[in-house]
C-alpha cells in the first residue's frame, strides 16, 4: 500500500534538466551540500540526499516535481532544517529540495490584517518586518529565529503563545502549492471565514511536506498587544505548580503564556547561562496580553493570589521591563542550557488533556526513574503540551537508547490518556511508529489521501505514513 | 467525473430491511413526514425523498448507509433543517436520514474545556446545559434556537461572535463519523493542539454531509466571560459605520461582537417588532467581553471614542442590563422582522477582506438600484461578513427572479475583490454554481477527494460539488 519502493536517483541527465531549468548555480551534488542539507534537528537517522535544489520561483518547483514524478525520483522539501522530527530527512535519498532563496515577504495590507509570503521567510524577520505595522504573526516557535513559515506550515507549528493566540493552523488564510504532479496551484480564500467546500488549506498545513510544495502563503495577523506583564511563581512541590495552571484556566483568565519550568531545567539555566534562579521545585512564566494597562493589571493580580493559593513559595511580579526580560531570557536559556549541560539530549514532545497533566509529569519522572535516564520536564503546560527533555550520557552510550525507549513509553501513555503524540514538533520518522497506535484505521484513510495527491509517492516518502 | 446518475429507490424490499434495522417506528414514507423534511430554509428548489429514517446510533446509520452504498441509494443527512443553501434537500431523491433522535449531551469536562455531544443536540440547549459549569460553546448562528450540532460542523457555522472567537472549525476537536461506505470511525484527538497527520477533523467540518454522517463529536469550550459591554452607535452615513468598523479594528480592539444594521433594517425592525430605533443611515452594534470591569470599560470607552471620531450621531452606552438586552433584541428582531414586512426575502451572504468592505456594502446598494429590489444591508461587518437581504415582492413575482439575479452578481462581485461566495452559509444547492468561479481548478481535487470518501456519489449528491 505504501509504494515506498522502486526510487531512481537522479541521472546525469536529470542534473542536466535541473541546472538548465534552475540555473547551475542551484543544482548540486557536491558532498558538502548534501551533507548540510540532510539533517534537521532530529538527531536520530542520517541519510545523504543524491542532489540539493535551491528553486527561486514556484515555476522552478513545478520543473523539479515534474521530472521527479517522471523519473520517480524521491523529492524532500526543506526550509531551515530547524524540524525536531526529521520531517526533512531524506531517507529514500533523491532530490533535496531546499526553499530557503524564495525568502521574500511580498506585500502586507493591514487593514486587512494580511501579509503574503514566500516558504523561506524566516518567522522572526517576518514578525520584525510586520511591528512597524504594530502587527505580529503569532505561533511563535522555540526555533523561531531561524526557522521558516513554510517549514512552521507543513509543520502546523505553534509554541509559547498557543495557549492564547491558536497554532499556525489557525492563521493561514490561503496557501499556493505545487502538486507531486507539477500543478500548481492556489488554495483558499483570504478572508477572516467561509463555508465554501473542503478545507483544503487545513489539509495541506501540517501535511509535513507529503502532499505538496507549499511556494506561498497568505498568512492573518493579530494586533500587538498594546501592553503586556509577566509574572513569574516558584512551587516546592511539582503538583503546586502543575495544580496552579489547572486553577488560572479555570478562573477564565486567558494569558498569552502559561510555561513550566522544574527544578532539573531552574538549575541547567542557572549552571549555563547568565541568569540565576532560585531553587525550588518547578516554575510558572505567565504573560499577560491586554487592551489597556488596568485589565491586564486586574488579570495578572488574579493570577498571582490564585498562584498564591496553589502554593507558591515565591511570586514575582516584575517591576520594570528589565525584570520582565530578566524572566523571559530565563526560559529562552532553557535549550542553550540543555545542550550545554548535556552532549545529547533527547527533546520529548506530548500533549495531553488538562485533566491529564499531572499525572501525564510524573509519568516522565518515572520512567526517568525506571530507565536511569536524568529527565526535566519544560513545557507549554497552559495547553497541556509536555516536553520531557532527557539527559543523555552522549549518543555512543546505553543512555541514550534507555532515553529513546523512556521517551517512547511517554508517547503511548499520552495517546492512551487521550493525548497527542506530537503537540508541535510533528511526526517527521521519529513518530512514524506511533501512527497506528495514535490513528487506528484512520491511517489508511490518510494514505489514500496522500496517494489521491501523490500516486507515486515521490513527495518527502518515508516520512509520516 | 461527478457520477451523478444512475441512483435507485429504496424498494419496498429495503424499506423492509430498514424497519428491521432501525425499528418500524423510526422508517416513514408517510406524506407529510417527506415533505416535512424535504425542505430546509433555502427558499429555492424543492424536492421529496422517498423515504425518511431517524437512526438512533452509530450502528444504526452504518446499517443505513451500508444499504444505501450497495442499492446506489442517495441519503441526505438533515438536522433542524434551518441551513440557508439548502444543503440537506433530497436533489436526487432517496433517503433522508434525520438526526434528531441522536440528541443527547454525553459528557461535560469542565477541567478539559470538552463537551461531547451527539449530532442532533440543539445550539441553545447545549449552552444552557453548560452555564452551569460556567462554559459556553462560542459560535452562534442566527438560529442558535433550533439548529443542530451536526449541522453545525457539517456547515463550518458562526455567527456574531466569529470576529473575537472564530467558527465552528475552530472548536471541532473530534468527530465520529460513519463513512459512506458504512464504515465508523473516530477522527481527531481532545487536545488543545497536535501535529500528527493530516487534519482530517478540519476536512469533515463544513464538508456538508458529503464525506460522512457526524454521529458524535467533542467540542471545545470557552470560559463564559465575566464582564460584558455592549454600545451602539448610530451613523448619518453608511460610510461613516463601515470606516468606524475599520478603525475599531486597527486600534486592536478586540469586540466580541461588531453588528451592522442600516436604515432599511433599523426601519423595518421598528415597524414590525416591539423595539423602537431611532433612524438613521446605519447602526453599530459592539459587544465587548473580558475577564475584569475596568478592563472591558476601557475598551468600551476607546471604542467610543472612535464611534465618535467615525461621525457616529450618537454613541449609546447603556447604563443597565435591561438597556443592554434591548439593544441586542434590536439585533435579534431583525429576521422576524424582515420575514414579517416581506413574503419572501433573499438573504445573502458574502464575505470579503476588511479593505474592501465599502465598495461590496455600496455594490450591494448598487445592485438594488440596478435591479429594481428593495435591498437592506446587515451583518457582521467586523469579520467583512456582509448579509444582503433582498426584499422581493413574492415567489411568485419578478422581483424574485430580480433579487437572485442581483444577489449572484454580488457573489461574484465579492469573489472578484478575493472574498468568499459565503462566509457561513455553506454552499448547498444555492451556491454550487460559484463552486468554479471560486476555486477555479481546486474544485477537481475536491471532487477526487469525495470520491476517495463515497466512490457511489450517495451522501448529499447534488450538493456543493
Amino acid at each position: 500500500m505504501t509504494g515506498l519502493e522502486g526510487y531512481s536517483s537522479p541521472s546525469s541527465t536529470d542534473l542536466e534538466r535541473l541546472r538548465r531549468v534552475l540555473g547551475p548555480e542551484d543544482v548540486s551534488t557536491d558532498r558538502y551540500d548534501l551533507i548540510t542539507n540532510s539533517l534537521d534537528a532530529f538527531p536520530g537517522e542520517v541519510h545523504l540526499p543524491d542532489a540539493v535544489v535551491w528553486p527561486e520561483t514556484p515555476a522552478e518547483v513545478s520543473e523539479v516535481l515534474r521530472l521527479a514524478n517522471e523519473r520517480r525520483i524521491p523529492v524532500y522539501v526543506r526550509g531551515a532544517g530547524t524540524g525536531l522530527a526529521g520531517a526533512c530527512v531524506p531517507v529514500y535519498g533523491g532530490i533535496v529540495m531546499n526553499t530557503m532563496k524564495m525568502n521574500r515577504v511580498l506585500e502586507v495590507r493591514p487593514l486587512d490584517f494580511q501579509v503574503d509570503v514566500q516558504p523561506g521567510v524566516i518567522y522572526d524577520q517576518l514578525n520584525a518586518h510586520l511591528a512597524p505595522y504594530g502587527l505580529f504573526f503569532p505561533p511563535d516557535p522555540g526555533s523561531s529565529r531561524s526557522c521558516t513559515i513554510g517549514g512552521m506550515i507543513a509543520n502546523n507549528a505553534s509554541g509559547l503563545r498557543a495557549v492564547r493566540y491558536g497554532v499556525t493552523r489557525d492563521y493561514v488564510l490561503s496557501v499556493e502549492v505545487v502538486l507531486p504532479t507539477g500543478k500548481q496551484m492556489r488554495v483558499g480564500v483570504n478572508v477572516f471565514k467561509s463555508s465554501i467546500g473542503y478545507d483544503l488549506v487545513r489539509l495541506l498545513v501540517g501535511s509535513e511536506g507529503t502532499l505538496g510544495v507549499i511556494t506561498g502563503s497568505t498568512l492573518r495577523l493579530r494586533r500587538l498587544p498594546r501592553h503586556r506583564m509577566t509574572v513569574a511563581a516558584y512551587f516546592d512541590s511539582i503538583e503546586g505548580g502543575v495544580s496552579a495552571i489547572g486553577s488560572i484556566r479555570q478562573e477564565g483568565l486567558e494569558p498569552a503564556a502559561i510555561e513550566f519550568l522544574d527544578r532539573v531545567h531552574l538549575e541547567l539555566i542557572s549552571a549555563h547561562s547568565s541568569v540565576l534562579l532560585p531553587s525550588h521545585e518547578c516554575m510558572l512564566i505567565l504573560e499577560f496580553h491586554g487592551y489597556s494597562a488596568s485589565g491586564v493589571g486586574d488579570e495578572v493580580r488574579a493570577a498571582a493570589a490564585i498562584l498564591g493559593e496553589s502554593g507558591a513559595v515565591l511570586v514575582d511580579l516584575p517591576r520594570d521591563p528589565e525584570e520582565e526580560q530578566r524572566i523571559w531570557e530565563a526560559r529562552k536559556a532553557l535549550y542553550p542550557s540543555v545542550t550545554r549541560a548535556c552532549r545529547a539530549p533527547i527533546t520529548g514532545d506530548v500533549i495531553v488533556p488538562l485533566s491529564r497533566l499531572m499525572e501525564t509529569v510524573m509519568k516522565a519522572y518515572e520512567l526517568g526513574r525506571r530507565y536511569g535516564v536524568r529527565v526535566g520536564v519544560a513545557g507549554h503546560l497552559g495547553d497541556g503540551n509536555i516536553h520531557a527533555n532527557w539527559l543523555t550520557e552522549g549518543r555512543d552510550t546505553d543512555s541514550w537508547k534507555r532515553a529513546w525507549r523512556a521517551n517512547a513509553e511517554l508517547v503511548s501513555y499520552a495517546i492512551s490518556v487521550g493525548g497527542a503524540a506530537s503537540a508541535e514538533h510533528g511526526i517527521g520518522i521519529e513518530k512514524k511508529e506511533f501512527m497506528r497506535e495514535q490513528h487506528g484505521d484512520t491511517l489508511e484513510l490518510m494514505r489514500r489521501i496522500k496517494e489521491l495527491f501523490d500516486p507515486n509517492w515521490i513527495l518527502n516518502p518515508g516520512i509520516m505514513l
